[in-house]
């Protein structure tokens, strides 16, 4: 976390000098992609609805290799060690909390909500298994670890890191290896994406020199049009189409009792997807819901789980867009 | 040519004054996307080799009609010109012009070399057939009008405006619709991507009112620590892999004499490409050449055009990437 020991070291400095020092960042987030002064410089005047990115580059390298050259999960990660993308401890990285420190600063800067990082529900990729990849392409698609951070409703934010079933002909699919990518959906510029190096020596050192540029000529930060809304509250919950992998030992009446459990939670099937069964014992199949809030299904997943035909735990993602079927 | 009439507006102004107005203009090259801007804040230290980009939205709404929605070319401008997107005179547009402008700022900024627009070798979509889309969906891509700038060797900086092949995997393949981008290959930033809308009263209008923050705030051009090349020099020429297509009527020795007048040219050849003929007087195929000058690409077209089985003019077009193949 360096933003923070930046934070406080500036703090001490300050707290014995007149003029306030004035510090940037834009290394601290997807190393060589300007996202940070694109917020503070682009974006003032304008109202944002919706940030999405890819915004750890060792993911999304091990979700490439997985998907593209089908690799395992161990290698995968042992490769992105070897390349020095994986953090000293690869556990920031896989389970999404580096993604989460960045996604934090990135809400700050695109609606002026402040949250506490551990607030921020944070699902990595160690769940994820060949199989939804295999689904995924059924689909059309892949699955990419992306933070989201959306408005839902007046002066309320949500946010979420997880992996997600991502469309074919998205922006965001086609970003591949330790690649970058942050989309911002807006009033003015209505889509906007970045896609470049989100680390590595040359492109952040890019970026710190720009920094140094910018101060040494004295250019201000832009003050927002519309000034942080103080009143604009994160909220822990967000609506989604979600994908619900199931693992099953077959048996009669899998299906009513699946259609039992997500009435019960309001949950409406958009549809499900099930590969032959090659073993009775040791199957899956896959539910798309309709869009639904978080929380309902995570209720769904856990009734499930409770069967005696569901095999270990369901795995759930949300699906990136609403229009991700069209 | 907003850029013209302002610089000369502005040389009337700064005549009858001491100090000199500064101008920005952000919203003269892709209306949402901050890429004058970050040309001057992002790359002052790096240094730039190639930049590509999708720069008109009128011709890149048409392509992906004709392409995905497989539109003909009048009804795709039909829609284009209902919708919007086409300049009071759409030969602007379809013919490259519009685009080829805009390469000339941006390559001002890149490569700090002045080129006479003129000069630039630009090329339209009007010659694109329904037949070149089924064959670049053969080669697992599709066609995008792109304006190129690329340096070759110490000092050089080739450019062009043209349908491009591009493959399926790339970046630049999934920007659809009006939507703009642009990539810069550097030395320090690798490779960046912006894309956002290209045109459009909103985006317009941020880009103009963040140009006019910026001027109020008083931020100055960042100074390039590689300061323009005045020794840079423009050249008119450009290795590139090429489509050719080529409509014939069928006889025998067709093969033979392409290999001929191939050779004749110094043009190897990387692939041939035929669909199955259903009328041999009208057929056509396309060769894909290795990596060659346009000028031996020209000698070839021009030497197939000479003989009797060719039928009407050939079509040609750059590969977009030396990787496309992998």
């Amino acid at each position: 976390n360096a933003e923070r020991e930046i934070e406080s070291l500036l703090a001490a400095v300050n707290a014995e000098r007149d003029v306030p020092v004035e510090f940037r960042f834009e290394a601290a987030v997807c190393g060589g992609i300007p996202v940070i002064r694109s917020m503070q410089s682009d974006f003032p005047g304008d109202q944002v609805s919706m940030l999405s990115g890819i915004i750890n580059g060792c993911t999304n390298f091990m979700l490439t290799a997985m998907d593209r050259d089908g690799m395992s999960y161990e290698d995968a990660l042992a490769e992105a060690s070897r390349l020095g993308y994986a953090e000293a401890d690869p556990t920031l990285d896989v389970g999404g909390f580096d993604a989460r420190s960045k996604l934090r600063i990135l809400m700050r800067l695109a609606f002026g909500v402040e949250v506490d990082e551990e607030e921020i529900s944070c699902r990595g990729i160690t769940d994820l298994t060949k199989l939804d990849f295999e689904y995924a392409k059924m689909m059309g698609g892949t699955i990419k670890l992306i933070g989201v951070a959306t408005t839902v409703g007046e002066n309320k934010v949500a946010a979420y890191v997880s992996p997600c079933y991502v469309t074919g002909s998205d922006q965001l699919a086609s970003v591949n290896g330790a690649t970058n990518a942050v989309e911002v959906i807006s009033s003015n510029l209505v889509a906007s994406t970045y896609i470049g190096q989100g680390a590595g020596r040359f492109p952040t050192a890019n970026s710190v020199m720009n920094d140094i540029v910018a101060l040494a000529k004295g250019d201000t930060v832009a003050l927002p049009f519309n000034p942080l809304a103080k009143d604009t509250k994160f909220v822990n919950n967000y609506d989604s189409y979600f994908y619900i992998r199931i693992k099953y030992r077959d048996q009669v009446g899998i299906t009513r009792q699946c259609g039992e459990i997500c009435e019960k939670h309001g949950v409406s099937i958009h549809s499900i997807l099930q590969n032959p069964i090659t073993r009775r014992d040791d199957a899956a199949f896959v539910l798309i819901t309709e869009k639904v809030p978080l929380s309902s299904v995570m209720g769904v997943c856990a009734d499930l789980e409770g069967l005696d035909w569901c095999r270990g735990p369901t795995y759930y993602m949300p699906v990136l867009r609403e229009d991700w079927n069209e």
